[in-house]
């Protein structure tokens, strides 16, 4: 178990364009943000979906507009001290129809997002590649 | 970006009828948050659903039995200093499928649900009226 | 209302095979976690989805491999001071489409799946059996 003492709670607008992946990560960067759990709702020009299938990823594209009814993930860092950034997706279309998976890059920011960080201090949340899955999986302990 | 500490975490139990607006906004005015996050899960009469379009929501109505499969938010206040409730949400009905969108008025609380508030002190939320959007967006220092 | 302090943020690997809820239960167990919130993303190979209905809740069951979009739910305990977890999911399955409910047993981990909990402390989270609606219902004060 990784158990830590909860720090800040930041909150964030993202902007019409930006890739919702790399506006997490960039935010993150920019307030020192190691460790934590984040949450997101607002709009996306366009999603992909990853759903895992046999050691990766494949894409679900769906064109936008789409509601990002859901957004859950959290912040960690690899063995190389790089971040990783781990987020699940709901979105919904004009219809309310809603669709869901991992985030993967290429999905654009709509006119506006919102992002909450709760920030975990005193954790090293790790993530290790894992031969298995080809994955970078939480540590186990 | 808009830094807080995160201060009390608040359970309450919604009651059968209620509007699930009015009832987030009525349990975090007692309790005095101005900002924060919030979960909810639940059940609901009905949903009323936004989507984004050109300036303005579009209602998207289903009717229910509905379960509350997410519904994530925040808490802020706008320039008049009046709370702002901004939540989306994931419903789902008797055959397991979802829909989701933006929390929109005139949806009723089912049998129960429970909201769990993260409060955040030491930060303004604001919300600004927005030209282009005709929205109430986060401010972005 | 309940308010507590926000004690420690847990985070947890849960492994292939494992039942989600009682994995969930094991690790607030072993963790002296009392009270919290929970978000969960990641994999699983089949999910048993509940919507109440009458006094009940009716399955859904779906067979993987899913994802796990969204999953958030509250640690509570019962008048007899056993542990209650109460979650709702959002899962999607190979094409993106995504169905939710009540989290019951016998959804099983895929791959993986990350679980985050949000301790709350000094706070009692008491679920009390409700004679109407045959469910164990938050306390209202």
């Amino acid at each position: 178990m990784l158990k830590g003492k909860v720090g800040r709670v930041c909150f964030f607008r993202l902007i019409e364009g930006e890739d919702l992946t790399e506006a997490i990560k960039k935010r993150a960067e920019e307030s020192n943000i190691e460790a934590g759990i984040f949450f997101i709702i607002g709009a996306l020009k366009n999603a992909v979906l990853g759903c895992y299938k046999s050691g990766q990823y494949e894409s679900i594209r769906l064109t936008g507009p789409l509601e990002i009814a859901s957004c859950i993930g959290n912040i960690a860092v690899d063995e190389k001290d790089e971040m990783v950034i781990h987020a699940h997706l709901v979105v919904s279309n004009e219809k309310g129809k809603a669709f869901g998976g991992h985030l993967m890059k290429e999905s654009y920011v709509g006119m506006t997002a919102e992002l909450a960080i709760i920030e975990a201090v005193g954790v090293n949340l790790l993530k290790v590649f894992d031969e298995k899955t080809k994955l970078k999986l939480l540590r186990l302990s």
